[in-house]
């Protein structure tokens, strides 16, 4: 194995290999407001060989110095801190070349052995940050082009964004498409919920420490809430959104993913496999879903408000059909059928147009089960709750009762807090920046596996089955701004459990 | 039973029974300073009938009006917060009598029967503020004036300050004294830490919440620290001390009722009665020490500095002889024979003259089993720690290892914070107030019972028998200033183990 994150330390110093970093969409959003930035920024560190250099391809030529230029200013307006001074940024831009793509791939082929020729890095790291009919055709491209198989000493590897297909069958196909080019040790697929601290940290909190692992399972875990919440709207992104909606474009994924963290048994190792492994055997326990309508909730919203300001509903954003039934929220309880899990709900939710952004992951611990406290019996306790705040403000909590100070014995809930912003300080790196970091060192650890990818599909294919199939009603609605549909209460107040209040 | 505070909320509302309260030795310090400093704080809560008075007992005559206006200077000087203005301290002034004591009590005994028969409080609280030689001919004082029966529908309690006792004989005598003239339901024996919120709220932790009973025992917890540091010299207390020294006067009654709530099984009820029944246990339980010099520390100062002021050492402080081996500095290693306890020590330490004013238990726990961390062997890792402070700055933290942000795996210890202070602002009451509103009301919960006193000498007998015979060697010093003697530091380090640094 050629380097392994957890393995403390080894990354500290030492620069990655110097590679080719191959975009294909590198004139698109993404490129220019996360992945350059996020290079820039790596760069400024020391993290990237001196040799690596950016090959953009696009569509139509590209004039390669007004590019660059762009490369710097959007770095300037989306991600400040990544622009140092002009002098760093005009040595990184000049690192940055321009390829127009033919079907060929030709172009990129000559680049990319011109550049190997004359001394430059013969690894080559290409990244699709395309749209998703485009991974097929260019994976087969590459293949053709013999790109997939490294030069002996060298590596070949893609990193594939989301979205990993749009069911299980097409993932399935994808993954097939994948597999007859490259291997799977040289795919990564970009799960960027992965590159965040707090999820890593997930790992550390089970394994480095004594106190959670006693009660991290069915006998003191009463339920795990799984939020992600967005105040943003569709926005631009209404092509996209109507073909996807919120289970895809979020569950199914990013939350799924979580979960298998939070959920999975102790790894042997912190070798990227034996994570991976565990990941797989808990996604594999969560048990297919029937029932849909009392398991699964969706809604899209209303016109309401957000932070104070009025808001239209989905139905009126530009690109979105009148007629829509593509959920902008949703909410799914899931159960995981093995010894640690059994009885456990995890209930997970996702939307837009929320009152915040945040991202956490709440244990909610059973109550006691007795009180001795004669005006606080056992149902007016509030239960322990460990929270992972996964963005913003990234930390942990933990939820408990003290006695109210004074000289009657009141018992009121009180949060311990720790927060990575206070405790460290500094910046607390993008996702991105550590993703393209690990890809260019090797280490999948963080990137969602072939077999992972396709259990997500499983579990929520019954789910996209039953909507598809379910034109009946009116898609439920909620009010912008507000925390979703009533549907999604009902679901978690049949099992006489509320929503965290967030 | 007439009254438990540990029912929510019963306390919130209502004033107390009227009664006179009668303080022996009502001219000291703990009277000035922190008694009627209580008093007038509680009377302006509202918690104080109206007609409660307060009797001031003196060796000799005293002047009313001259008491009353030093009562409200003291109060002024002590305890600012108590004297919310004139008009009220006057009136509360005005609710202070003095009586001089002969021998026969016959003065007191007038004055109170005078007061019933003019609509008066017929109730009495005695409270003992007087030194401890003058318990046992106080309380057969009280007996022969036949003030310890109440009168019908009227109660008689008594209050006794520590020490009490100065060995196990002398702590049983004075009970058998006691228990000749008063029911053990009358007798309330001070142990102000008992009195303190935070000490409260380790019921309210163990109790209240689901997450901590499962770890609370000896499969996870390795060790429990209690610290109890002054960073005062003896101060102006040399003739009492020298007496005394830190084994009697914290461990054998502070620390180890601070130790029988952290360790007690769960009581049945929040009846004084289980409650205190509960300590008794885990005290019996405590291991007779042998082979003392391996579990026992003592040490008095030596000339240093403390918070950057150079201070003289014990021996050169006034009243102090310069041949004295009374201990400033006390540690004890013990350990609790029952299934709970088994093999985990308790470390307890406190001192005068440390770097700082701290009261804390800290439960340590074990070490993680195995670890996946490279670079974090499980030696490296830190214990997680559930530390309770009790003083100054109340609250409780979590030490657990998180992932320091970044691109590599370092793994460091973080704390979870939760502080009464800032989560539920105002002012934490005076143990003294909660201390006398419960002799008032007839709650024992937070009083020591007869049974708890004698284990606590019982516990420390051995060692005072031991360290009175031992005459080979001089005390051992720690430099003002410091943690305490290199002997404390080398009782933990033969375990494997360390003090806490606070």
């Amino acid at each position: 194995m050629s380097g392994n994150p957890f393995r403390e330390g080894m990354l500290a110093d030492s620069p990655t290999d110097p590679c080719a970093l191959i975009i294909f969409g590198g004139t698109g959003d993404l490129a220019r407001r996360k992945l350059f930035p996020c290079l820039m920024h790596l760069a400024r560190e020391g993290r990237l060989s001196d040799k690596t250099v950016f090959l953009c391809v696009s569509r139509r030529p590209l004039d390669e110095t007004s590019f660059r230029n762009d490369v710097i200013e959007s770095a300037r307006k989306f991600a400040p801190g990544s622009v140092p001074d002009e002098e760093f940024a005009k040595s990184f831009a000049a690192r940055i070349f321009t390829v127009s793509d033919d079907t060929s791939f030709a172009n990129l082929s000559k680049q990319l052995a011109d550049l190997a020729s004359l001394g430059g890095p013969r690894n080559h790291l290409f990244y699709l940050s395309i749209p998703p009919t485009g991974y097929a055709p260019t994976i087969h491209g590459l293949g053709q082009a013999g790109l997939a198989n490294p030069q002996t000493g060298a590596w070949s590897r893609i990193i594939i964004e989301k979205p990993f297909g749009r069911d299980l069958k097409s993932a399935r196909e994808l993954n097939r498409a994948a597999a007859e080019v490259f291997q799977e040790e040289q795919i990564y697929r970009i799960d960027h919920y992965l590159g965040k601290e707090t999820v890593q940290n997930i790992l550390v909190l089970r394994l480095a420490n004594t106190l959670f692992e006693p009660v991290w399972n069915h006998h003191y875990v009463d339920h795990v809430q799984i939020t992600a919440a967005e105040s943003l709207g569709v926005e631009e992104r209404a092509q996209y959104y109507e073909e996807s909606g919120a289970l895809r474009d979020m569950i199914q994924n990013h939350l799924l993913q979580i979960l298998a963290m939070i959920a999975m048994e102790r790894p042997a190792s912190l070798a990227a496999e034996a994570i991976r492994d565990e990941k797989r055997k808990v996604l594999e326990a969560v048990r297919p879903l029937e029932d849909i309508s009392s398991l699964a909730v969706r809604a899209h919203y209303a016109a309401g408000a957000v932070t104070g300001k009025a808001v239209p509903g989905y139905l009126e954003e530009n690109g979105v059909s009148k007629n829509s039934r593509t959920e902008t929220f949703s909410a799914l309880k899931l159960h995981i059928d093995n010894w640690r899990w059994t009885g456990v709900p995890f209930y997970l939710r996702t939307g837009k147009r929320l009152p915040k952004r945040v991202t956490e992951v709440a244990i909610v611990f059973r109550k006691v089960p007795h009180t001795v406290f004669a005006q606080s019996p056992v149902d007016k306790l509030d239960q322990n709750v460990l929270a992972i705040r996964i963005q913003p403000n990234e930390g942990i909590s933990l939820k408990f009762e003290a006695k109210l100070p004074g000289h009657a014995l009141h018992v009121r809930p009180v949060d311990m807090d720790f927060r990575y912003g206070t405790s460290f300080g500094g910046r607390i790196s993008d996702a991105y920046e550590r993703l393209m970091l690990d890809a260019m060192i090797g280490d999948q650890t963080l990137f969602a596996r072939r077999d992972s990818v396709e259990e997500g599909w499983r579990i929520v294919q019954p789910v996209l089955n039953y909507w598809s199939s379910d034109k009946s009603e009116p898609l439920p609605q909620y009010v912008a701004g507000s925390w979703g549909p009533a549907e999604a209460d009902a679901m978690l107040a049949a099992d006489g459990r509320r929503w965290r209040k967030l």
